[in-house]
């Protein structure tokens, strides 16, 4: 059976997240059911990294095994002719080594996390952002960021059901950017890492939230890290400003 | 009774238009019933531009009058929780003389008109900008551009229901910029001029959107121009790439 890789873009609101559930609309079943109007029969397709519900997909990778051989972009574009209306779309596809695997080829996840500053509400930026009423001081937040860079025990920055074997992990960037746009100034979290642990994005942006409101110091965020201990981590922030932005592969399957 | 102007931010999906109607949600319509939650009475609003179906405001203004003397920051946030779960928002409100008029006092109205050049359907733009699926050749679009500069009878790129008294306008800005997005390549068009005609923002897109593909030379813009004849135009694009992005007063009213 050829398989391919899928590049899978999709607004995370109308869903329960990436994986398939029984009862809810997700990602998963809703590309899973596109492939059964091509390809009649159950489809299951796996993908770099489960979201949650109301994250959104930009860069988002799957790989979907096919009984018939089919060219890469008919395959992309037939998938987005049954996707609709759902805002899920293929942004590219390309066939694969039949050892190749969306999740355990990846050899690096790369976050992007939306907050905008303003009190007004968000019109056209609504559910793609985490609206804060307060302005915060980017240059702490980036004190604060500093300090979970590289190889460190994560416990307090993961969730309570978080099934990964080790909660320890490298964190290989997390940069505080601020961006002037129509709707305000925007802060921009880009977090790169080989693999992450559940909510551990949410988790390290809820806590520097707190370091650019001032009510957490810098220093703060490395006392956090150390209890390992999830009471020690700041609020985590809601999933409407995270986006799983890109994942890398040894060799990018969608080169051209 | 104190006058105020307010900056109002919507997105134009949800509503038949800025302009009040009997039968159909209005921008205008959502304002005006959240002045009567503060002052319950008829509320009339003037805004500087009335943009159509779909059309966003960015930074549209109007201004209301009102029996008590408000302060303006309690006014817009009072307006804002009145205004929810609608996509409207006063993102700035000040106290103007009785005199100053949202639509009478304006010298300048900004346009911008957002394009989103590739095949797969939009996901969390949808309804924010105009998805076309090839690839358009953004210098000979500026070179269209450029021979529609300056002071011109405008009638080619004119609606035909237009209430405009003379189809003579000066156009200061068309500038077609490009921006890499993480959704795709965008083309966003820059368009500044005293007052605007009636659907001539959306002439100037789609016909741009001919020179861009290739069907029309950017000469073809100066003998469409030259025409002053509606049919001459190029087909005019969907409003949801357009944006009411300023107005500019004599004096800054918000300026702090």
């Amino acid at each position: 059976m050829p398989r391919y890789a899928l590049k899978v873009e999709y607004h995370g609101a109308p869903f329960a997240g990436w994986q398939r559930q029984k009862d809810q609309p997700s990602v998963q079943g809703a590309v899973e059911a596109a492939l059964a109007r091509l390809e009649p029969r159950a489809h299951t397709i796996a993908a770099a990294g489960r979201t949650d519900a109301g994250v959104h997909g930009l860069g988002q990778v799957a790989h979907c095994d096919m009984d018939k051989d089919w060219d890469p972009f008919r395959l992309s574009e037939a998938l987005n002719h049954h996707l609709k209306p759902a805002p899920v779309a293929i942004t590219a596809c390309a066939r694969v080594e039949d050892d190749w695997h969306a999740r355990f080829s990846a050899v690096e996840r790369r976050y992007l996390f939306r907050l905008l500053m303003r009190r007004a509400p968000a019109t056209h930026l609504s559910g793609l952002v985490w609206r804060v009423n307060n302005q915060l001081d980017a240059e702490a937040m980036q004190a604060g960021a500093d300090r979970l860079i590289g190889r460190h025990d994560f416990t307090t920055f993961r969730s309570s059901i978080c099934q990964a074997d080790s909660p320890v992990k490298t964190l290989d960037e997390l940069r505080v950017e601020t961006v002037q746009t129509d709707w305000g100034p925007e802060i921009r979290f880009h977090v790169r890492a080989r693999s992450f642990l559940h909510n551990q994005v949410r988790s390290f942006v809820g806590t520097l939230e707190r370091v650019g409101a001032g009510a957490w110091a810098p220093e703060d965020v490395t006392k956090a890290l150390a209890a390992c201990d999830r009471a020690a981590c700041g609020p985590v922030c809601p999933p409407q400003g995270l986006y799983l932005a890109a994942v890398r592969y040894p060799d990018d399957p969608f080169a051209t």
